[in-house]
């Protein structure tokens, strides 16, 4: 069952190779050691130069060579959210997962454990870890916690939003611009629009986990205050850091009142840290990982290039710009692709315009079993994704990821033999299906 | 003055090399990119073979291959710490470094916050770090934290802890192990034998961030509850890993009330994670770092060999025993070598039996500066080692690491290396030196 090597003519520019029976878009070149294409939603497949930084030499974390890389790092992170030094705010980034910046967001902004309220607005099982997890900041979570949850695959209307943030002073609003369980893209702008004309004293909290390096964030533009990813997703590094950029009004708020918070999540032990490493000079709270902070900023040159013109309007690069015009093209041309009657797929998403760029969610027909899809493309193709995740549904849907090289190198090929390989599968393993 | 590559004829097993008028032992050979050698107590040098594991391509992080690494490295952490698993209690390694062990000791075990109380006993810097971040999970800190305090470079008297404990009813008693500002070393063992005796309901807590991996923990035999440690030291992999043994008592004792905590560190999250990737299964929460993974579990392959016998008595493996005496003896050798009067050099560490084996913190002549002395080493010798941190006499003392492959590889090439290098610093940079 081992695909056959050869290479046939190419086809849009795009190789094709011959897979038992079947013809396929020939996977991304790399130099690294053979493994399963990865197509989930992160951690995505990397650069053989960002593989190559992990095995970066010891350094030490306050020597020259660790320092510049992070004060790299740290500048560059701005210019991911669409920051402008001038505009004060501070980059964080931590070795932890996207999860850490959840409890960095609860510990440092809810200031008032027993009366400060939040507005959460869920769009699928990862907003509602958020809301978990913030719900452990504040004494009582029926007073203190508003929930606007959108049916499956649906966003949360802003008429929605507005009414409630007129019904109540909430400390902060938060937000997850891509549900990874559902692929439901949250109009960040739209809503931050509102929360400054309805409520402009509550705080902007954004997950963009899934987003980030793939979706537009006009952090200053829309005024947002806390915005938290993590580097094995659009970011194309190996999981391990928590990436955050925080407002100067959040770091203005957080810090006014001294109130009890975990250390490993706390602005008043991170902040100075980040602020001295980002001005090159070291700093110690606790140990960096020099292997996955060197590996990122060589990601980020690859994001950025090497000396970013930053758009204007925007106030983020024209190379990121770019970035995400690809990835909205790619991930376009997949959902027309295998949303083609014949196979019977159909989006988790339920309108084509909340459909994030990085990730789709699929449901597959009711006469296939989602281990048969994920089983038939990595037994077959030696392709890696995932399963539904969303309680309400996640025995119905597959996911397969599309940010970073596979979106953007070699004329996405690893992403057009991601999607030949699941209409293969579903020709296999549907008894019904009419191909 | 770069050095010359002149290669000497070997004394005691070590390469000798020319360095400028100097003739000092050549650093352990690898394949790594050139770099300076790295012998600060943490970050430390790596085998190549665990660098090469930093390269590892993506693995989904619920796929076959990872959850088997995973669990691996579990199964291995409990011998690293002297745990059987029919003892009950279960490693936790997440991203995050050593101080985010602080925060699941304190989020996990204080499960009353109004009443709880904490003994905390202090040998330097880090055993304040912890004692703050304790401090955050308890509402009045004034009267629920105690804190013994070691003069500097002394461990506290047992006596101290002991009518300490007779005197309040502690919910737990927090340890330093190897005090990495000090490198004053506590007899955890006579600690642990205390509490048993004088307050058996207390739990015990132990940072183990710079001994784990060097000096003797028997997790079963001594009734530990919870030791944490962080990738980048003895364990011999990259920073960005935060390593963890809880006991069944302590599990148990967090598990039993519902309170509130921040979720990145808790248990109720993390547990059924860990002990189901340790059986095999793939399971989520936070996406764990497959490639730092990945790297602990070759350099813990390393450390224990590929089929660990255990030692009945102390049950640890007889090759971790093995690596405790090298330490030892590798540490006693630097500092009598270091110690010699002529050099002028005193421990921080005030008696030899207190002095721990995977550092050495030393201060300076009066007339010498630590600048001087970690410039020369780095300029002349390319070797990177650390200054002082414990506040109090910060500025006159350096810190050297011997931890790892620096010490086990190559007849202690690195060490040795280090040692000649500070005595020629100090002839170098101190004009009463009379070498």
């Amino acid at each position: 069952m081992s695909p056959s090597k050869l290479s046939m003519s190419p086809v849009n520019g795009t190789e094709l190779v011959a897979v038992n029976d079947s013809v396929v878009p020939v996977r991304r070149v790399t130099k690294q050691a053979p493994h399963p294409l990865v197509m989930i939603p992160g951690p995505v497949e990397f650069t053989d130069e960002v593989l190559d930084a992990m095995k970066t030499p010891p350094q030490a974390h306050t020597g020259p060579a660790f320092t510049k890389t992070f004060s790299e790092v740290l500048r560059k992170v701005r210019l991911v959210f669409g920051n402008e030094k001038t505009a004060g705010g501070q980059g964080i980034v931590v070795s932890g997962s996207g999860t850490l910046g959840w409890d960095f967001a609860g510990a440092n902004l809810i200031t008032k454990p027993d009366s400060d309220k939040v507005l959460c607005v869920s769009t699928g099982f990862f907003s509602d870890g958020m809301i978990e997890c913030l719900s452990n900041f504040v004494a009582d979570e029926n007073k203190q916690i508003t929930v606007l949850e959108a049916a499956v695959g649906e966003t949360v209307p802003l008429h929605d939003i507005k009414t409630q943030l007129q019904k109540d002073n909430y400390r902060l609003i938060a937000l997850t611009q891509t549900d990874t369980s559902t692929g439901v893209l949250t109009d960040i702008k739209a809503v931050a629009e509102l929360v400054k004309q309805v409520s402009p004293e509550t705080l902007i909290v954004v997950d963009a986990v899934c987003s980030a390096g793939v979706e537009e964030i006009q952090f200053d533009n829309w005024g947002l205050d806390f915005v938290l990813t993590a580097s094995q997703k659009a970011m194309s590094t190996p999981a391990g850091l928590s990436i955050m950029m925080a407002s100067q009004r959040a770091i203005d708020h957080a810090l006014s009142v001294k109130h009890k918070k975990p250390v490993y999540c706390s602005f008043n032990k991170w902040l100075p840290i980040m602020a001295n490493y980002e001005a090159n000079k070291p700093s110690y709270f606790a140990t960096p990982s020099v292997q996955l902070v060197t590996a990122f900023n060589v990601s980020l040159n690859q994001i950025l290039g090497s000396d970013p013109i930053v758009d204007p309007a925007t106030k983020i690069p024209k190379s990121l710009l770019h970035r995400f015009a690809v990835h909205k093209n790619v991930a376009r041309s997949l959902r027309q692709d295998l949303l083609q009657p014949q196979f019977g797929l159909r989006p988790v998403c339920n309108n084509i315009d909340d459909c994030c760029n990085g990730m789709t969610a699929l449901y597959v027909p009711d006469d296939v079993k989602v281990p048969d899809v994920l089983a038939y493309v990595s037994k077959n193709f030696d392709i890696s994704l995932a399963g539904g995740i969303h309680p309400k549904i996640a025995s119905k849907y597959i996911r397969i990821g599309h940010m970073g090289i596979s979106v953007t190198g070699q004329s996405a090929a690893d992403v057009k033999r991601t999607a030949a390989a699941v209409k293969l599968a579903l020709q296999a393993v549907s008894p019904k299906a009419k191909l």
